[in-house]
């Protein structure tokens, strides 16, 4: 007869989660005892390490993926993470083993009490099935919830006890069962849509991630250039959802409420897609939108719609709205902007490198398509000013803003992409929320570029502590930070370099090699 | 006009709170600027880190303590730790800075949205105050609700534009704002207590964490001394509650039912002072309690006395009740229990050391009030067996079983106790989820002796699959470690010591230095 243990494997081989980021305890042992050989565990030595690598994995893939962690100590050392993988809208699977059902309520050690509790508000749906013959029909709500929109993390305790249960009757169906979403806007919703592009004096265009998660970057493209518009990256931005090198390109807007009015003003409709309107962050007041425009706001979330001050919103399917919508616009006579001009490549003086000088390096001598892994928040403007960035997947920055991010989403997204080279740009506050994904690259042989941008402090800290007027406050520094030393103790190979030659000597051998190599660049601080 | 900064502080330093653990961000900096001099800021690199530390601090000086996390990133990152503050009744004060008032609703990057959800359930209490006046008085419940018994931490999310306003009135009183509990039973329940006591044939005394947190250890040598009975430490021993080369000690009971029951047959009256009735850990169903016995609980936890299947409880202040106890019991004419007999020492042979040796050498050598850290889980029994502990306050473990807290709560027991040496045993799989810890103890200059062993492999998990029949699960094992560049990357001095002699010598230099050292171990594996 079927057990708990064998529907679940089928059910997750049907639905494509053959791959498994973990940190296993007792309480998992039962799930994880004959893994299959068509299934794939990758070990992580902490659980925010377990979720970057997979959200990274499934921010790469577009796919939903399994996680598997530790009751409750797991689940809390992963929940940092979740804040990521939340507005990321990453569709992660997220199991934990439970003590044996007769042992939960007397709190045995290692129960996990109110364990649906736990995990939110940063996942979809929370969830401890009543029974054992609950559990596989449980997984598949899971996978179906965390896939459907918007995407976003979901949670899932189990009983260890639980696995060996045999299931009576149609419980294996569930492995069969589908569920597909239905987005496309009506005829008037469309048109209602067209009508005022095609109409509006000035348009504006601002994207956001859910354009590349939804591969509707090439669509984006025919869109602006129709429209002969001007295209901003949503503020705050965790992808590339667009050329940043083509001529509408105007770069990143400011994360602040009068410093986006301010760029936007002089267009009477702003069009925003696939981002929040807008996810601010430094508090700047002032108008929402510049006097006299309008703002329409396609998203795939319903939260982000809601939530939003100013604006329509259409809650659809991003891709089937943009080929559904670009056949009703006319090709506008307004000529195309210019592109942006090129910065100056940086100069290079004695002391320590600007860190613009390794990204106009990176620039040069990364592949073409590289994908850029980034968790170095005071680099971010100089980062997009100097690095070409062409194709769909090309960029990931933690979604919340929450560091320990880059360095194990690396690791998944190379997983993901082994045929992309993966270059990780961290800083070094940054690095330390996350350090042992160093060991997942080592042990697994997961060829990242990891590059350490180190100034001894938390840069974008000490910029923001200027403006808040609190620059006397302590534990802005990390001095005494030697990555070289940390990376070979987690087996990584790693080299120091100092000056713009030896690191783009190491940057080639490291991009030539066929294993993770960390590169420790001493850099100026500068403000993001 | 007094602000509710200036309020805050002087609040924090009437209640004793001037040792602040912490990792900053931007929502946190306004609370931080004009940081008073009489204030002690501790930085961790990670919020696992923070509040390992703090729950270290809190737990050697049986105090609140002040922590002060990033938003919900922060929170986030801490919550395994949380995991086992909760599990040891340490009461934290936990701080996270929210976004400005207004940005919050808009979801601006790093607001905490529905932030006092967040840490549940692993705190006692959690709020945001819904105006800025009413962050004085929230604090101010924060620290007694902590404080309070069952003690445990607390969460209060603050934001970050509510620290210059200024406020009137009466608001500043909440400085004076006292609390204290009355915890001592009546006449006639100790008279009852004392009745069972007297009466009983065959009574076994055990005793729980919260004895030792109490310092009522030298109170329960004279309860067993007066009543000539055996004395265990409840299983899953976070704490030694009494000296263990004492007559009466019989050590650590087994983390199962069916272990308990064994171990007490025989005794008509069960005593269980300060702990779950009971915290087991692995699923061995059986009877409860050795047939004919009745048991009897002291708790100062109301969910401990309430959620326990058996047994009559009396919840209230241990100490106290002690005291008041003690006159009214007899003098047994029992003679009094053999004590256990020593093991042998180890038996030294070529190859890696057995964790026996190590414990040998540490009781030999260390001095005879350290306190020790412990996080490697397969070597417990073999440590309590060898090490032995006279003090109150001389062992730490995880009380979640939650991994991370061994080297973040060393540092936080050392800075709490300068005069006493604190030697952490770590294995080498638990120092991953907080290896950072070693950057505080470098910068801060702690100079605890930090002892990895070094089996690569989740040894109590080895056990473990064995024992569930899944020693196929993938994820068990960790080489390709070396936590001596480790330790050197985060500034600690290091050395790798593989013989005995070796080890002898360096723990014998180490014990001697006024800075921290980290020693690398290669054991074998044993089990719990």
């Amino acid at each position: 007869m079927p057990t708990v243990h064998s529907i679940t494997y089928q059910l997750l081989r049907r639905q494509g989660l053959n791959t498994v980021f973990g940190n296993p305890g007792s309480n998992e042992l039962p799930f994880l005892k004959r893994f299959p050989e068509d299934f794939r565990y990758v070990l992580g030595l902490h659980e925010g390490v377990v979720v970057g690598m997979a959200d990274g994995y499934s921010l790469a893939t577009g796919q939903p993926v399994l996680v598997n962690l530790h009751a409750a100590a797991g689940t809390g050392n992963a929940m940092g993470a979740l804040t990521n993988a939340w507005y990321s809208h990453s569709p992660l699977v997220i199991t934990a083993g439970q003590q044996a059902r007769s042992m939960i309520g007397v709190e045995a050690m290692l129960a996990n009490v109110d364990a649906s509790t736990l995990p939110r508000p940063l996942v979809k749906w929370s969830y401890e099935p009543a029974c054992a013959e609950d559990v596989p029909r449980t997984l598949s709500q899971a996978i179906h919830m965390a896939n459907l929109p918007a995407r976003g993390p979901v949670y899932v305790s189990i009983p260890y006890d639980d696995w060996d249960h045999e299931v009576e009757g149609d419980a294996a169906q569930v492995v069969q069962h589908d569920v597909s979403y239905a987005g496309l806007p009506s005829a008037a919703q469309l048109e209602a849509l067209a009508e005022n592009l095609n109409q509006a004096h000035s348009p504006v265009l601002v994207l956001g991630p859910e354009v590349d998660a939804v591969r509707a970057n090439s669509l984006a493209v025919e869109l602006s250039e129709r429209l002969c518009m001007p295209v901003w990256v949503a503020p705050s931005a965790s992808r590339c959802p667009f050329p940043t090198r083509h001529a509408c390109f105007r770069g990143v807007l400011p994360a602040a409420i009068s410093g986006i009015s301010d760029k936007l003003d002089g267009h009477d409709l702003i069009l925003v897609i696939g981002a929040p309107v807008f996810r601010y962050h430094q508090y700047a007041p002032g108008r929402y939108l510049p006097q006299g425009a309008k703002l329409l706001h396609l998203t795939g979330d319903v939260q982000e719609a809601a939530r939003a001050p100013v604006g329509d919103a259409l809650v659809g399917d991003i891709h089937a709205t943009l080929e559904a919508l670009l056949p009703l616009l006319a090709q506008s006579d307004r000529v195309l902007p210019n592109p942006l001009p090129l910065p100056p490549p940086q100069a290079v003086s004695s002391g320590r490198l600007a860190p613009e000088s390794v990204f106009d390096s990176l620039n040069a001598l990364a592949p073409e398509d590289a994908i850029y892994v980034k968790e170095s928040t005071s680099t971010v403007t100089a980062f997009w000013q100097r690095v070409e960035m062409r194709h769909p997947g090309s960029y990931f920055f933690p979604a919340a803003g929450g560091l320990g991010f880059g360095l194990p989403a690396a690791v998944g997204v190379q997983l993901a992409q082994p045929d992309r080279q993966v270059i990780a740009v961290i800083g070094d506050g940054s690095a330390n929320y996350a350090i042992s994904a160093l060991w997942s690259a080592a042990q697994y042989n997961v060829p990242v570029v990891f590059i350490i941008l180190k100034n001894d402090t938390y840069g974008a800290l000490r910029w923001f502590s200027r403006l808040l007027d609190a620059e006397d406050a302590p534990g802005l520094d990390v001095p005494g930070l030697d990555f070289c030393e940390l990376a070979r103790g987690y087996g990584v190979e790693a080299v120091r370099t100092e000056t713009l030659e030896s690191f783009e000597d190491a940057l080639c051998r490291a991009l030539d090699a066929s294993r993770p190599i960390l590169l420790e660049v001493p850099t100026t601080t500068i403000e993001p």
